[in-house]
């Protein structure tokens, strides 16, 4: 609700005005929420970059936050969250987060209807207060800019942005209980997650890797064993989700509820089958797609923008493409493989969302 | 089922060893298949250009087209088309282009269950040796590369390609009667289609615009009446969807039952409403952004070569990125009101899907 607010007015401007503003210098902008962070983002020409960041940091600092829009605000979050029944494939990754990672690791960036409709101005306000802090911002910038002159800005615009204590978030509810969700259809998803090490952790590319063997590209393992050889779905995917302190792989896969047994039995044998090791030639391939993904990252400004804010996030500090290069030309079959052996899939979480429930393969009992 | 099948080996190589050594090359794959044409795209490094133009030869003038994977193929298809029963807004977006374009020209590309179930091996190669067919591929490339080299490498490669007459699609099924899709939800799905004029017409810059100002960015007309100030969706959006011969504007809004009736109102008012004109302010904000995001395109070679290939298609020539931007400056609000006083929006039809149906605006009756 607060991300939500925030685009209503700032500074001098009220809604209208700043966003027209925005959008007068061209700038193509993106908000997002997470678990742990609200994300803004946005790219222009570079000589509206300064003004650009006028606007960004009223909103950041001086936003209005107006009584007067704050039904129209929540009902529009509340349009997203609701729309999300309509959405199972979204619907069960939610479920699956929340039964996987302790509370409030595991909640919803949608929020749930009581929150929503009990919110008031002042309990935004009072976010907003807390939460958006100087310590714990990071702005990134990638492209054609003159870095003294914008330090200076940066300091003229935040510089005066006071911080206040915060107590860390603690978990308060427990997880939801069981892991079948019932929905009408004709189609099964199924989410499948376990731990892993995040991105802060020295031997992340090695994890990082394995689970490129899994689903990257078309000659990975998932998708060779549930897609092209058996047609059992159209999509199935796993990808490595991080937080600062904690991280999971994430697996999903859709079919019809006649083929959803066979696809998650199939699934899981192949997540599992990663402990036995991976070939240098599935190394090799993964290592070509990865050279090439760099190389496309540096031509856009933007992604690299992202990962810039990103690395300081969880490392404090900003990796060069290169010092990345550098990080995937040493991974090896034998270094992926000694970290499987130590750390293999384990506690794996069956979450799925289907007109019948399915039986948890045996394997992962 | 031929752009699935044609991904099951080609030339020397089997399924696995021609996906294997496009990975092998670092090549970031997609394909898509559309009312009129399939499209293959990729990107890699430069050096591996060559080497992957050769697997893409294969592919086009040489697939297997594999007995012993059919069944596989058309389970993944079959996966595909009944997946779309769990995205509604994605349905409804397919019904509402089959009752809006004559047919074929509104068929979905994922087929239909009955057609996917009967279609044969000697089907799928009889559709290959037809339509796949030299005198309407068009190759695009961006990047840095030597022209007199690819050049020659696409005639060694492609030179040897025989096209043989086809006929003209023409119109076989009527379109679906009705404008209402019964679908158990709490939830409302809204589609609106227009005719407009297609991507080769002088004026169409002219049209884009107007679609631009009513949903290009958080300060578009229907941005700012549905979402913002009303609060009655999350997501609305208008674009302008072009075939080669015909083209439209479509509208998605989708919103709470409760509240889809005043968004179907809301929504058709807006899109009528541009009949009376836009503002120089409005077009001001979205010549804005429009130079923005040609300023990233130049960023990115994907994005470069997919426009080359979409001008060929549209054009018969490849537009600059400086005659686009000219094109761009040359607009201004008395040219669009010009057009929009000559095409204003007419033929609206409305396609809803949701628990109930909903009243059509008595504007557009």
């Amino acid at each position: 609700m607060t991300a939500e607010m925030m685009l209503r007015g700032a500074g001098t401007r009220d809604s209208r005005a700043w966003i027209s503003e925005l959008e007068n210098l061209g700038v193509e902008r993106g908000e997002s929420v997470g678990v742990a962070q609200a994300s803004y983002s946005g790219a222009t020409l570079k000589d509206n970059l300064h003004p650009a960041l006028e606007l960004i940091a009223d909103m950041l600092l001086r936003p209005h936050l107006p009584v007067d829009q704050l039904e129209a605000g929540r009902s529009v979050c509340l349009q997203d969250l609701r729309g999300i029944d309509d959405e199972p494939s979204h619907k069960l990754m939610i479920e699956l987060r929340r039964r996987h990672y302790p509370d409030p690791w595991g909640r919803s960036s949608h929020g749930d209807e009581e929150g929503l409709s009990e919110i008031t101005i002042d309990e935004v306000q009072q976010f907003h207060a807390t939460h958006y802090r100087p310590d714990e911002t990071i702005l990134g910038v990638a492209g054609n800019f003159d870095w003294n002159e914008l330090r200076d800005r940066v300091e003229e615009l935040f510089g005066s942005w006071k911080s206040h204590p915060v107590a860390e978030p603690h978990g308060v509810n427990g997880r939801p209980p069981g892991n079948y969700i019932p929905f009408e259809s004709g189609q099964s998803h199924v989410g499948v997650a376990y731990p892993t090490i995040p991105y802060k952790h020295p031997d992340y590319f090695q994890a990082w890797a394995a689970v490129g063997v899994l689903s990257s590209g078309s000659s990975s393992r998932l998708f060779t064993e549930v897609r092209e050889k058996r047609g059992l779905c159209y999509t199935v995917h796993a990808s490595l989700h991080t937080q600062r302190d904690r991280a999971s792989v994430l697996c999903y896969a859709g079919t019809t509820a006649e083929r959803a047994q066979e696809t998650l039995d199939v699934t899981v044998a192949e997540l599992l089958r990663i402990a036995d090791g991976i070939e240098q030639s599935e190394l090799d391939r993964l290592k070509a797609r990865i050279k090439s993904s760099l190389i496309m990252q540096q031509e856009s400004t933007s992604a690299r923008s992202g990962s810039i804010a990103r690395d300081w996030y969880h490392l404090g500090r900003v990796r060069t493409l290169d010092e990345v290069g550098r990080m995937v030309d040493e991974l090896s079959a034998q270094s992926i493989n000694s970290f499987l052996d130590e750390n293999p899939p384990r506690d794996l979480l069956v979450v799925t969302l289907g007109p019948e429930p399915l039986e948890v393969p045996v394997g992962i009992l």
